[in-house]
């Protein structure tokens, strides 16, 4: 163990020894392989290879990887168990492992199951499996260690020594009153730091901070952040204590909610499942919809150019400068969207700032729109040899375009989100269909302007 | 504390009472707010209202709020410190903080504080002050409990208490041998579970992972995130232990990484600082470049649009549907880029997998394309009423402008990892700018194919 180890390779060491048939060898290994690499391995492997390493696991690892298992991967195992051993299984779970997978399992076999446990557990279980997806009671577990507020540390101390084992953390240990309100917590550091006849009242913690059964996922994962804690107790409108989360079962969902932030801002519906595992039709259908909405909406483009078919075949060298106005308007708001749309998401602009970023955004625009057109005024009269009158409409054009995408960019994420929408969805594509048709608009108009009083 | 605490409105509380002057209420109050929204409160005040109540709080919660004020509160703070009172603040700081705090401040202020301090102290500062940024090393601290492998659980316990409280965490505590080689770990859990007289080394965990000095600190967070940890140790080439990092330091590393390729690909130079607190003229600098990048790339558009003028002017309805078509193109690339990136991100696509990739993306873009050629032929048809010749140009060219933009929009990213850039700058506004030409391109050669057959 002197060397330092490299667990990239793991998984491909263990495919080999299990493609060797060496199952001693594999055993070894298995035995000083973490559960999440075992895991990945489990993951490749066939029903049959998936069983077998399964069984080679000592019992805490066995519970550790199935219960980080998909679906799928766990049906491989429970298929190649009985009931008497799946149940057993089951009940060694951590309690929110337990009703995580039976969560994915078709309600009669919950209900079988749960014929054969314990009517406490199985009273505790259907209480557990009411609770909506993406709350913070979704995500708690009760095996939490609890304390009584006239304990010293010594009786604390042997308290946690007989039950410890068994509780997801014993670094934070609660304390409540005879009906269950939470009264504060104790920390593991401050019990086995103090004397051992310190009374558990002197060390109490009592300004805790907690989370409400109903309070979402992704609230709760940014206590998590917000404080550094390791674990937060979950109590209920009574204020009871109710169960915990622990930092480990909330560490993806600051991942996953910046995904599904990106997938609604690329104009898909947003999917919790992994890009490389939806199959085409699952990602056709995820964005269809989008683009049939975005290619209609921007028929007003069509509809706009129609319009003006006459200014542009009288002057069809203002016609080449469309795509390019079009993209720069996009481009600026999408600039602008995007932040403000992940400002939002990590709680730095909140909606009552709205002045504030319009004000922001107005000036950025200003000053990107000068630069801009000016370089697009000297490219139109000494590149592209336009005539200073073209020149000019373009270049005035593009400094509206851009102050119009600026506001448009940080307004409609703001008004998404005040209609009760996800700010996401007001995202580049969208945002790119009304500058586009702004622009447009801005551009024939100016256009026509100039060349009422200067016809070319 | 019976009731449930709402912390939101915790700093305005404080506000209140510093603003009735209520020295009293307000000093019981902060004993009872978490350092966390402290730093929040302090972080609205003026240099005087800042320090009067930094000298309000007690001695740990000043530390700690002290480690999370930003740089230009913290010289508030320090201003009105004497050089002594400052040198035992900063003795008092987790050693990570101290290091975060000294590299704040400008080279000169260091050497004369650290001409104060202890001369052991003094070098440990200096060879940390030399680890590069957004390393391994830059996050870790020197302050972990170290057991010896031949002690009894009773005496590492013992250890425990006595050096406890100047320690990060005393929930992972790591054995090394005498030459400071990593050994292995016991958790606290173990150790307050077992019998006093166990010895470490049947409770050591041997098969540690860990992480090296000069790991990315993005690779850092991935760790902790893949196997749950709280603590991570780390080593230098031999494997001697030098230092651990815990979870509440690298909790925003995975937000802060998903900022930036948000930035990134809505073609802004990233940046760490909040959008919240970045100037207008901050906010220009990031975004002029790429917005004149892109619009110069997109000036191609201008000149193939002008080499087909011929073609427009004879058929003027073809350019009607300019906007839509590069739109469409624009929007099916960028919803494939921007899945691209982020799965890239998460590790959930590898660039060894690009032929899967193109040959997914490939397939949505047949399928999205053929949806959206028929509905843009009805609507050419029945809505314009444009005929069905160049109903069938636009339709025809849609398809292959989807197909065109889910193919650029999938190997884009991978090729930019291949050459060694950040996958997110190829997101959708450089992608539009590609897709933009090659369907205008697409466009007038099929009209063109489809006019001399069956000239209008």
């Amino acid at each position: 163990m002197q060397k330092y180890m490299d667990y990239s390779k793991r998984v491909e060491e263990l495919a080999e020894l299990l493609a060797k048939k060496d199952g001693v060898n594999l055993s070894k290994l298995l035995r000083r392989t973490n559960p999440v690499d075992i895991e990945e391995f489990i993951s490749t492997l066939s029903s049959d290879d998936a069983l077998l390493v399964f069984r080679l696991l000592k019992k805490e690892d066995a519970i550790e990887v199935f219960a980080k298992l998909d679906p799928s991967d766990k049906d491989k195992i429970k298929k190649g168990l009985n009931d008497a051993e799946f149940t057993d299984l089951l009940e060694d779970l951590d309690f929110d492992d337990m009703i995580d997978t039976l969560e994915e399992m078709p309600a009669s076999v919950v209900q079988k199951i749960l014929r054969n446990t314990d009517p406490e557990i199985r009273k505790r279980v259907n209480q557990y499996l009411k609770f909506p997806e993406d709350s913070a009671a979704s995500l708690m577990t009760p095996e939490f260690v609890e304390l009584k507020i006239n304990m010293t540390v010594k009786e604390a101390l042997t308290t946690i020594k007989r039950i410890g084992k068994d509780k997801v953390t014993v670094y934070t240990c609660y304390v409540t009153d005879t009906t269950k309100k939470l009264l504060g917590y104790v920390s593991l550091r401050n019990l086995v730091t103090s004397d051992e006849n310190t009374l558990i009242s002197s060390l109490l913690y009592e300004d805790v901070i907690s989370v409400r059964t109903d309070e979402d996922q992704e609230e709760v994962a940014r206590t998590f952040q917000k404080y550094g804690f390791t674990a937060l107790p979950v109590v209920d409108k009574e204020n009871m204590l109710v169960g915990i989360i622990t930092v480990d079962d909330i560490m993806w969902i600051i991942e996953q909610e910046a995904t599904e932030d990106f997938q609604i801002m690329a104009a898909t519906t947003p999917e919790e499942e992994e890009y490389s595992k939806m199959s085409v039709w699952k990602l056709a259908k995820n964005r269809i919809p989008w683009l049939m909405f975005l290619m209609i909406s921007s028929a007003f483009t069509s509809t706009i150019l129609r319009s003006y078919e006459a200014v542009i075949q009288s002057i069809i060298a203002l016609n080449m400068f469309i795509p390019m106005l079009t993209d720069s308007g996009g481009n600026a708001g999408s600039q602008t969207s995007t932040l403000v749309i992940r400002a939002m998401a990590t709680h730095d602009v909140e909606l009552s700032d709205w002045m504030k970023v319009f004000w922001k955004e107005f000036r950025v625009g200003v000053v990107s729109g000068l630069s801009l057109g000016l370089v697009s005024f000297l490219k139109c009269m000494f590149f592209d040899n336009v005539g200073v009158e073209i020149s000019l409409i373009v270049a005035v054009t593009l400094l509206l375009v851009v102050i119009t995408a600026k506001v448009v960019g940080s307004l409609l994420p703001m008004l998404a989100s005040r209609l009760g929408a996800d700010p996401a969805i007001m995202a580049s594509p969208l945002i790119t269909t009304i500058v586009d048709s702004v622009g447009l608009i801005v551009y024939f108009n100016i256009a026509q302007m100039f060349i009422s009083v200067a016809p070319l």
